[in-house]
């Protein structure tokens, strides 16, 4: 029967041995968004018009946070990435947020793609709770993986 | 005109200065959701029922990040935690988390129980990601706050 | 003389430089075991046999913590960990703990195994000392390694 | 019944709201021994005449894990220390070391003094690894604390 | 005579108690600048008047690291910030930071903006190097403190 | 036209993409110096003599905080350093930090070395500031690099 790879023959959890894995290029994509009032998504886009810098706050933490993904995932393998690039667009009802993961590594990238988008989303909650306590981070997902044994796989 | 207050009055950011507001009781409990396919729903609930170790493992993630959350959150704001709980459900379509943190500071603490239930979210996702790569993190959100000068909040 | 290879000609600390040392497969297994009361003991035990929750805290905490090695130990290298194991065992006397950590790479994992091992212990030191603060941690030590020029090792 | 308090009624972990603690003045201290070959005690007895930097490297290993406790120890509370000291003396065996932990605060610091013992005898081992694998670590132990409810405690 | 407090009367490094000290709001201000060739400096105002980003990463860095420093200073007390500026000006010969940091704690915050001043021209160093990697980091230092025992000071 | 690399085409910052580099043995040595009053310098080469402790701290600040690189500036790449060495010199006027870093790897370590330097310093500044608050960082820069695609380089 399928077991979930994390759990031992006991059901105990461990982190999984990557020894015997290939090492390949790989790369992740995810993507995620707010959605908050519309007074809200005018006041961030007030401020990227003029200087950047709340989505330039929520791009870097979410570039950071995906150096950070071993450290707060208790499974995940610590790995050396090779890049991460963070979009966050403007959209009706709110931030969308994009991030890309790259390493060439044993392991997947899946989780430091998500661990950035969520964390650039936390990021703008952050920033604009103040005003909007009611913001709903929503459809935080995996877009594409590629490399790898298991290949490529797109949502 | 309302600016956000994580930003100047050139609308650079800065870590806000909160020395003048009082030290008081603060409380935030947040929630969100992954939804899954029904037969990983499944392989969680029977490793749950056996051992509890899927949602253990969730759990102390949000309980951990809760821990490091001005570490990831640029502006925010580092300060004593007084307790994090993190509680996990089965429900329909996936696993349910809420999670309460406490401070007694000058600051709230939605942000830490907003990292809590994201981690704890993520967590499940790579612990599930080898059977479902198309989890969906949906609806997290604050669901009330206590203390402080804003006073008492609930969604 | 023997030196020790921490310390250059002066006495003064540095990070060994392993830039020429080989890339190759190595394991190390570590042990210890924390001694406490008998009625601490059955808390445990008991709470093991229902949920697993502070074996399984205790567990997490060892492998998230072999990730944390290089932050702690001050002249250890850092490097990409592909599996940790943590195994706890009710015994006697209390906990006994087992841990082996594995790597590809040029410096060998007998610190992360051991950090795993003490992080551990001192996980089911924290959540047992409201009932027990007598509780002592005895016979930490490095079990077997294997891999790397110096070659296999067993206690 | 006697329950662990790091478990709530379900035996599920949590971090223990100490909100309602009073803050006071606390104290801890902890001792541990790293058990060596003769001529390893020597080699480090030799650097420590010279120089001071094996056991140099060990005390600052000590006290800057004190600061890292609350990362490592999944449901220790985060907390400002307002000192730290950790004592390493040759001894027959090998190295004792003891460790000092003071804050003023709603919760103890015995982890922290345990925690900076530890990872300044883990220091140990890994300057000297090189020439003794078959090191032990040995008699972690809290010696003594004081303040908070509970009052003071003395092994 | 007068001798360093970080080290004890057998000359060997501890974190100095601070309990008895008086808990007191504290700001520091410190400075430090990066010269670099006209060419770079060109580069970086042209991003700063489109976008911001290069400024914006800085800013940030210095922010984040502030929140770090405890964990870099081996002896520096952690304390719970309650705000952090950090301010960045193109100048004749490159870019000129400034960072103030504050808090409500029995120690200083001297450190934190130091270490906000340097992670900040560290990473403008960092996106620039690959145009010019004889840029120079120039008199970093502190140019105010208040609060405290030692009451006021200005360079 | 040239364009800083850490800033895509619209400006934006990003952790650029090093996939495609070589794995090649990489080394970089940077330098900084602390500039103090006589008598501070007096008090610090008087340690020195006795117990190397305040250069033994700074020098250990250095190796650790050149692990940390990756956590502190935004933009800069996780790599597994092969060996650090950092080298602290009484001068006239102060204390001069030199520091390598080597790692086996598709980037450059000039920011782990800078780094080094600049919390070595930082650390000096930090003991010493109760004597001498109006000590100046100056001159950190890098002094040479070799290995990858743009050769060897020196001040």
């Amino acid at each position: 029967m399928t077991r979930l790879t994390h759990l031992d023959e006991a059901g105990t959890a461990r982190m999984v041995d990557v020894s015997a894995k290939a090492v390949t290029a790989r790369e992740a994509t995810a993507e995620g968004r707010i959605v908050m009032l519309p007074a809200t998504r005018a006041l961030i886009e007030g401020g990227a018009v003029a200087k950047g810098d709340v989505l330039a706050v929520a791009r870097l933490a979410g570039i950071m946070a995906a150096k950070r993904t071993a450290d707060l995932i208790p499974l995940c393998h610590p790995l050396p990435l090779s890049g991460v690039e963070v979009a966050l667009a403007i959209e009706d009802t709110g931030v969308h947020v994009t991030a890309t993961a790259r390493t060439t590594h044993t392991t997947g990238v899946e989780m430091e793609a998500l661990t950035a988008v969520t964390v650039a989303l936390l990021t703008i909650y952050d920033m604009a709770k103040a005003v909007d306590r009611g913001m709903v981070i929503e459809g935080v997902r995996l877009l594409a993986k590629s490399g790898g044994r298991s290949g490529d796989w797109t949502a």
